[in-house]
C-alpha cells in the first residue's frame, strides 16, 4: 500500500501536473471573463480584476489610456496575470485534507502595446466575440475617438503555467474507515436568463446568440 | 437630459462607488471561496489563488509551512488580496460601453502568523464553517503534527476597498435608438449535486448540510 500522501506530498504533486501544454492554457484562459493583473506601482504591488481574453499567442486587456495601471503595464512595468476556475469543493474524512478543484493559469511577463489602429480593433473585435459570440455585427463599432481613448495591451502566454487540481479527497489511508461523508461539491458558473435593458428599442428581438439561456458556461476541460 | 458617461467619467463613478461600509467588504469576502493573493518575492511580483475565509476584522489564508509564499508573507512581506465575484455581462448597443457587473474586493496588507495552537485550530475551524457549514463537528479534526504543518495568516481587513457594478449599460444617448439587443446577462457560482467518494464507507449518509443541492450560491449582496 502507498504511503498517504501528505499536505507537502500533494504541493509536489501539484508542481509536477503544473507543466502543461499549450493548448491547455489557453483552454483555461478561453473559459474565463476576467483575471486578476498584479504589478508594482512605486515599490506597492497591486492588483486589480479585469476582463481578460486571448488571441493567438497572448492574453489581452484593455483600459482607458488615463489609467494609471495601463500606463505603468505599457511604460514596461512586469505583470503577473492569473486567471481561476473553482470547480468545487472537496470534503474529506479528515479536516486537514479538505481541498478545492480548480483549473488556474499564471503568467509572467510584459505587455506590448497595440498601436496600430487597425490592430487595436482586431483584438478588440476578438474580445466582443470572446463575451458574446455572434454580437459583434450588430453593435455600434468604436470610434476614432473610443479607439483613441482605449489601450490594449497583449501579454504573450510563453511564460504562462496551468495548475488543475480534478477528484476526490486524499485522505490518509486509516480515516477511510470513519462513517464520515466524503466526496466532491461541484462548482460551477452558471449563465442565467437575459435581462432587457429598460429603454430597449421597442420591436427589438432576442437575438439568436442569448436563446438557449440559462445555460451553463462550457467547461473547457474535462474535470473527470 | 443629462451628459451620457463617458468610459472615463464611468471609472469617476466606480471610483465614488468604491469607498464602502465593512459591512460590505465583509459581505463580499463571505461570499467566495477564494482569493487572488499577490507579493513581491526578490522584487518579482507573484500572485496565487488561494482559499481564504473571514473571522472577525480580518481575512485568512493557509498553507504550508514549507511554502515560500506563506514564510514569505509571516516575514512581513505586504500583499495584495483580491476577491472577485464575476455577476455578469453588460451588453451595451454600442461595442465600446459594453462591460461586466461584479462585486470585489482589494485588500492591502501584512500577514499576522496565527502561533498559538489554540487560536490557530479556532481559525481552522471557521475556515471549515466557511466551506461548508454544518460539517466541522463530524469530520477527523486535526493532529498536533497536522497543526504543526500548517500555517494559518490573518490580514487585517482596515485597508480593504470594495468596488461594485450592477445594472444594465450606459449607452451615449444618440445610441438608444438602435435597434440592437441591450442588457444584463446574469452570471452566477452555481453548487452543483454532491459527488460521493468511491471510498465511502458503505451506509454512510449524505449529511443534512448537504441536502438541497444543487442551488445557487446564495447572493451576499442584492444586485438589484
Amino acid at each position: 500500500m502507498s504511503q498517504p500522501p501528505t499536505e507537502r506530498t500533494r504541493v509536489r504533486r501539484s508542481a509536477k501536473r503544473g507543466i502543461y501544454d499549450k493548448e491547455t492554457v489557453y483552454a483555461i484562459v478561453d473559459a474565463a471573463y476576467v483575471g486578476t493583473v498584479a504589478y508594482a506601482a512605486a515599490g506597492k504591488v497591486r492588483q486589480i480584476p479585469m476582463a481578460i481574453w486571448r488571441e493567438g499567442d497572448a492574453l489581452y486587456i484593455h483600459g482607458s489610456t488615463a489609467s494609471g495601471l495601463m500606463r505603468d503595464l505599457a511604460a514596461g512595468a512586469e505583470a503577473c496575470i492569473a486567471v481561476t476556475h473553482l470547480d468545487g469543493l472537496v470534503l474529506a474524512r479528515s479536516a486537514f485534507h479538505h481541498s478545492m478543484n480548480y483549473r488556474s493559469v499564471v503568467l509572467y511577463g510584459k505587455g506590448r502595446e497595440v498601436v496600430e489602429a487597425e490592430a487595436k480593433e482586431r483584438a478588440l473585435d476578438a474580445f466582443m466575440n470572446h463575451l458574446t459570440p455572434g454580437r459583434l455585427s450588430e453593435v455600434r463599432p468604436p470610434t476614432a475617438q473610443e479607439l483613441k481613448g482605449t489601450m490594449v495591451l497583449a501579454f504573450p502566454l510563453d511564460e504562462a503555467s496551468a495548475k488543475i487540481r480534478t477528484g476526490g479527497p486524499i485522505d490518509d489511508e486509516e480515516d477511510y474507515k470513519l462513517p464520515v461523508w466524503a466526496g466532491q461539491v461541484p462548482l460551477k458558473l452558471v449563465t442565467g436568463e437575459p435581462l432587457p435593458d429598460d429603454r430597449l428599442k421597442s420591436g427589438t428581438a432576442t437575438p439568436a446568440y442569448l436563446e438557449g439561456l440559462p445555460h451553463e458556461r462550457e467547461a473547457a476541460l474535462s474535470t473527470t
